[in-house]
C-alpha cells in the first residue's frame, strides 16, 4: 500500500516529465504551464489509491490516471476563459498570459490528449473506461453550462445548486475512484461504492471550497478570501443566504450584491450577514452529511480494513483542510 | 456497392434522428443546431464507402463516421469563434446566435460526443480507432494553430502552408478513410493506401475552397465571394502571390492588404492581380497533381476495379465542384 503523500510523489513526477515542447509551440506550451501550476492532483491520486485496494502495483492505471488530472486541467483552463478569471494558482491563466484564441485550442487538444492518455488502459478494459470516462466528461460540461445560467437567475435552489457541483465538480472525483477500482479488478458493487465514495467526497469538497472563500486564509487558501462575493457567485452560502433572509437582511443583501465598489466593505457586509444567519455553521453540517456517507461506503467496500486508512485519512483532511 | 447519394442519403437519415434534446438545453440545442445547417458529409461518406469497398453492410462503421461528422462540426464551432465569423452556412455561427461562452462550452460537450460516437465502435477495433482518431484531432488542432499563427507572419512559404492545410483538413478526411477500410478488415496496406487516397483528396479540397473563394459562384458556393480577400487571409493565391508577384506588383497587393475600406474595390484589385500571375492556373496544376495522386493510391487499392467506381467519381466530382 503506498501512502497519499507516496502517491501524490508518483504522480508529480509522472506529470512533470510529460515533454510538451512539441510543434506548433504555441499550441502546447499552455498546456505545459497550466499543469506546472500544481495542484492538489487528487483526481489521479484518488484513481491510484482506489486500485491500491486490490492490487500492489499501480502502474496499470498511472496513464488513465494522468488523463484525468489532463481533463481537469482542461475544464480549468476553458472555465477560465468563460469565467474571465486572470489569476489561477498565484498565477495567470492562460487567455490573460496568451489570448483568449490560444487558451480556446490549446484547451481543445488538451482534451484530447486527456483522451490518448486515459486511452492508454490495458484493452480489454478499454470499452468501459472510456464509455465512464465519456460519460463524466459530458457531465462536467453540464455542470458549468448551469452554474453559468445560475449568474442570470435570480434565485436558485439549494437542490439545483448541489446538482450542479454534483456535476461540474464531485462526478469526476466518482469516476476516478470507479475507473481505478475497475482497472484493478473491483467487483460491480466496489465500483458502485468506490463511485459513491468520490462522490461525496467530492461533495464535500466543493462545499469546503465554498467555505474557504470566505472563511479561508489568504495565503494557505492561494486565493484572495472574498472572491465569490466580489463577483455575487451564487455558491452555498449565498444561495441560502437568499433563501434564509429575513426580508430587511435580503434586501440588504441584495443592495450588496449590487454594489460594485467598496470591495472591502462589501466582503465584510456580507460575510456579517452569513455570520448573522449561521450559514458557516450550516456549511459545515452539509459537509459533514457528505462525510459521512463518504466513510460509509468506503466502510463497505470489500476490502481489508487496514488497506482503507489511506482513503478514510483522506476524507478526513479534506473535510479538514485549510487550502 | 452504395452509391454516393445513397450513402449520404442514410448519413443525413442517421443525423437528424439523433436527439439532442437533452438537459441541460442551452449547452445541447447548439450542437443540433450546427449539424442541422447541413453541410457536404464528406467525412462520413468517405468512411462508409471505404468500408463498403471490402463490405456490403456499413452498419459496423455508421456509429464511428457519424462521430467523425460531429468531429468536425465541433471544429468549425470553435474556429468560427477564433476567426470572428459570422455567418456559416448561409446563418449565424453559434457565438454570434449565443455567445461566446456558449460556443466554447458546447463545442468541448460536442467533442466528448464525437468521441463517445466513435467509441461505439466493436470493441476488438476500439483501440486502433482512438489511436488513430485521436492523432489525426491533435493534428487537427495543430493544423489551426498554424493557420492562426500565418494572420500574423508578413511572409508565409508555400511548403508550410501546404502542411497547415494538410493538418487541417486533409488528415481528417484521410483517417475517415482509414478508419473506415480498418473496421470493414482491410489490410494494412490498403489502410496506408485509403489514407494516401483522402489526404491527396484533401488537399484538393481545400485548394479548391482557396480557388472558389475568388472565382466561384456567390449562389452554388454559398459564402461570399471574395471573403477570404477582405480579411487578407493566406490563402494559396494570396501567398503565391506575395512570393511571386515583382516589386512593383507587389508593393500594389500590400497597399491593398493594409486597405480596410473599398471592399468591392479591394476584391476586384486583387483579383486581377491574381490574374495577371496566373495564380488560377497554378492553382488548378496543383489540384490536379493532388487528384492525380488520389486517383493513383486508390488504382493500388486490392479490390476488384468495379468497387472504386463511386470513390473514383467522388475525386472527380469533388475536383470539379462548383460549391
Amino acid at each position: 500500500m503506498k501512502t497519499f503523500k507516496e502517491t501524490l510523489d508518483i504522480i508529480n513526477r509522472r506529470i512533470n516529465s510529460i515533454d510538451w515542447n512539441k510543434y506548433p509551440k504555441g499550441l502546447y506550451q499552455p498546456i505545459g504551464y497550466i499543469l506546472s501550476l500544481g495542484g492538489k492532483r487528487i483526481r489521479p491520486a484518488l484513481a491510484l489509491m482506489s486500485s491500491n485496494l486490490y492490487q500492489e502495483d499501480i502502474d496499470a492505471v498511472m496513464d488513465t490516471a494522468i488523463g484525468l488530472e489532463i481533463f481537469h486541467n482542461f475544464t480549468l483552463l476553458h472555465d477560465d476563459i468563460m469565467d474571465r478569471a486572470d489569476i489561477r494558482r498565484g498565477n495567470p491563466t492562460v487567455h490573460k498570459k496568451w489570448s483568449d484564441n490560444t487558451a480556446i485550442l490549446s484547451g481543445d487538444v488538451m482534451q484530447i490528449e486527456a483522451y490518448k492518455w486515459v486511452s492508454k488502459v490495458a484493452e480489454d478494459k478499454l470499452k468501459r473506461v472510456i464509455v465512464l470516462f465519456s460519460k463524466m466528461a459530458a457531465e462536467v460540461c453540464e455542470g458549468q453550462q448551469l452554474d453559468m445560467e445560475f449568474e442570470t437567475q435570480q434565485t436558485v435552489d439549494i437542490e439545483t445548486y448541489l446538482e450542479m457541483i454534483r456535476l461540474k465538480t464531485a462526478v469526476l472525483l466518482a469516476t476516478s475512484c470507479q475507473i481505478g477500482g475497475y482497472i484493478a479488478g473491483a467487483t460491480s458493487e466496489d465500483e458502485d461504492l468506490l463511485y459513491q465514495f468520490g462522490l461525496n467526497l467530492g461533495m464535500a469538497f466543493q462545499l469546503k471550497d465554498d467555505l474557504l472563500d470566505v472563511y479561508g486564509n489568504e495565503t494557505s487558501f492561494g486565493k484572495k478570501i472574498g472572491g465569490d462575493i466580489l463577483c455575487n457567485k451564487k455558491t452555498f452560502l449565498l444561495i441560502n443566504a437568499l433563501n434564509l433572509a429575513d426580508k430587511p437582511t435580503k434586501e440588504q443583501l441584495v443592495r450588496w450584491i449590487e454594489t460594485e465598489e467598496k470591495e472591502s466593505d462589501k466582503i465584510k457586509a456580507v460575510t456579517a450577514i452569513y455570520n448573522q444567519l449561521e450559514l458557516k455553521e450550516l456549511c459545515e453540517r452539509k459537509i459533514d452529511e457528505y462525510v459521512t456517507k463518504a466513510k460509509q461506503s468506503l466502510a463497505r467496500i470489500d476490502v481489508p480494513t487496514e488497506k482503507k486508512t489511506e482513503l478514510n485519512d483522506l476524507i478526513v483532511n479534506l473535510s479538514k483542510r485549510i487550502d
